[in-house]
């Protein structure tokens, strides 16, 4: 009975009228910020507040310059993973900001689902900045953003999602990276592929899913690499990090199988020599760069979305 | 010798006039936050520094979010208890700040009285966030103005506080916010009752004291509960957990004993389970949240208050 | 082949017809700091982000309120000494940070040269607040323009630096703050002495040094303490700490023989008892507070001088 408008707490909040409301919010936020002052005052008076739960200086410092950019007021609270158990002051803690007046919570914890659980306490809006393995919906607008406006400056034109070929390669299971974009993806017609060690695809399938990259790569207009964690080949899911990246890092030799117009992408930071052996910059289609200034448009959309009334606008 | 008008280090730096002026202030500020855009540019190009040698997030928050209401520039220092005794460098760390133009300080601290030795050595105001069991003259004023305009809401008019019987329960021997709170409710000719273990009473009475809270309840037209700090029951100060919730806490019981405009307040986070083993939501003179949200208004009246001249005014 | 107008790494980014518009530009910028609202709009969208891989609060202090009186945004990255030396990962970050728009880093590290890596990583200005041993150029410019302004208020016009006599005194060898200052008076023609023990010369000398300051005392205008930090005693280098206050320190016997007109600073925090020995509060010349103050004002010069173009200007 929540009124999802109100949050982004997964792509599940969206359908596909909405998501394309915020690809084309997403375009004009772009186009504020390459102005000379990529300032506007769209959001003056409104306060968004960081809750994190898990340390991630890139996605906090993404969000916050996004709110800056409209003129929002920040803070943040970022919480030591000690108190993740504490469920009574977790609800305290964002019953008390919000009774300060935050508008807007933006949430990143190691446990799935507990910007729902916010959501239920507050009368703010809850945007999920990336929960347990669960859902990371901001990533996953800024990734279609980046596809839909780099493939239209490459092709000349935009040739949407129906019938496009994306695939994510890496640790599918433990990714919520994967599991909003595969969902979004989705949303708009495209049709995406899995790829991977078996044991790190999930139990109940999100895609088509194959161990064989090799056999898939030159049918792909966007590959898709996911960071590959440390921890997981500590815990034996996949033989070797060696054994991993003779069989599906982006090396020389597949990276110069690629289409000409197909996109290189990685949600950051890249483990190189693991995931990618090749150095992006000498891939005409890598775009990881360009996801990170896009994260700053598709988040503004986010927060002009869900924050912005009728006593707003977006103006110079 | 001091200019007292320059500070609020506690409730001694107030007389009654000035007192009614900030709560009248923190009604005009309350009106403000109200707005669809509660930021006005009253103190742009003023500078709080947050001094917080004391962790304590909702606060430094809420005098945060005042700051920037008034769209004054803030700063945070905060320092860990190990730089505590050292008053050399806490010297230099003020007039450095002060040099910077900081025009106010904002002050917690576990030892009593260190609010005043900052205001010796900085031209800048200075307000007491909490100095140890001493004072925090902010928390009353946000009482006194939840007590006031709740009542007022309630009652249909604003009845003032000359003769309202408030009751303070708990430890209120370690307590700066009973301190503060019994003084302000005192220039306004309110009357005060401090309810407690016989432990807990300070040694020189600021009220008249009793541990029969069952006694008192009915005569009482604000009950005022304060947090009970695990650290008291391991210092033996009361006999054991168990025993200070059936005797102090508020419970459904007594709670059904209260009249029917009686306000519940308390300066959280609650100890439920402790201090209070009913759940606040379901009692209609609870106004635990409105504290938090007049915490803002309060706040922002008193730097106002000190830091806003001849030069500025409120105004959207 | 980098474009030294674009950063300010050392002084050595400075001619001397630079250094002089950037001090008129920190007159300039004092002059507002004077004013009732010292803020103004001349960096209105743009972003400085502070990159402290060493504590400084001080330091960072003066930058953001440098930056917030530009009306710039500001971000910290506070980042622990561990990740050093993880060169891949700083190039990360910078990178990352550079995608999102930051318009200038201001970079405080432990090793020498650091500023001039991330110069090359980025389109980015870089200001280098501190890097080993090697510069700290924005604090040589607060010092310059302490002296000009200084001199200029006590011997009733500007005298300019050319044959200036500078004593700086202390550890030479383990100063940033030295190496630049000597670097940039050089360049104005003053006359630096270097004053200290010969174990804390650096190995090639930057200016004339000497181990007797009492020989030199009555012939200089500027009297320049560094701080002793414990660390260079813990290692030997000089033979007690008794000993170098004996022979290096201002004591009231040698303050007592300074000039009329005659400048002591230092660039804080001041170790009391060890450099110094004598209340600087009752010496006429002592400006260590002033320094504090025109750091703000140098700093926004810096900031201007790198990011404000054509459509900025300072104005109120």
């Amino acid at each position: 009975m929540m009124d999802t408008r109100r949050h982004l707490r997964g792509i599940g909040d969206l359908d596909r009228a909405a998501l394309e409301r915020l690809l084309d919010l997403t375009d004009h936020m772009a186009e504020v910020g390459r102005r000379a002052n990529p300032k506007v005052p769209a959001l003056r008076g409104r306060t968004m507040c960081n809750l994190f739960f898990e340390d991630s200086t890139r996605t906090r410092m993404s969000f916050d310059t996004a709110a800056k950019r409209l003129s929002a007021d920040t803070m943040t609270l970022a919480v030591g993973s000690s108190s993740v158990n504490k469920g009574e002051s977790l609800r305290d803690t964002v019953e008390t900001l919000g009774a300060m007046g935050v508008d807007a919570f933006v949430v990143r914890h190691r446990s799935s689902g507990v910007p729902w659980r916010i959501a239920e306490w507050t009368e703010a809006s809850v945007i999920n900045a990336g929960d347990g393995w669960h859902q990371h919906p901001t990533q996953a607008l800024l990734d279609l953003y980046t596809i839909r406006s780099e493939r239209a400056r490459r092709l000349g034109e935009d040739a949407g999602f129906e019938g496009l070929r994306v695939g994510v390669i890496g640790d599918i299971r433990h990714s919520r990276v994967a599991r909003s974009l595969t969902e979004a993806l989705g949303l708009l017609g495209a049709v995406v592929v899995h790829i991977g060690p078996r044991t790190l695809m999930p139990p109940t399938p999100l895609a088509r899913s194959t161990d064989d990259l090799d056999g898939e790569l030159e049918d792909l207009d966007v590959v898709y690499l996911l960071r590959m964690q440390n921890e997981r080949m500590d815990a034996a899911l996949i033989p070797s990090g060696e054994e991993y990246t003779r069989r599906f890092a982006l090396d020389p030799q597949r990276a110069g199988r690629l289409g000409e117009h197909v996109l290189v992408m990685h949600p950051g930071p890249m483990n190189r020599g693991v995931e990618i052996t090749v150095d992006p910059t000498t891939l005409p289609g890598a775009v990881v760069t360009t996801q990170v200034t896009n994260g700053i448009a598709a988040r503004m959309a986010v927060l002009f979305d869900l924050l912005g009334g009728v006593e707003t606008e977006v103006s110079a």
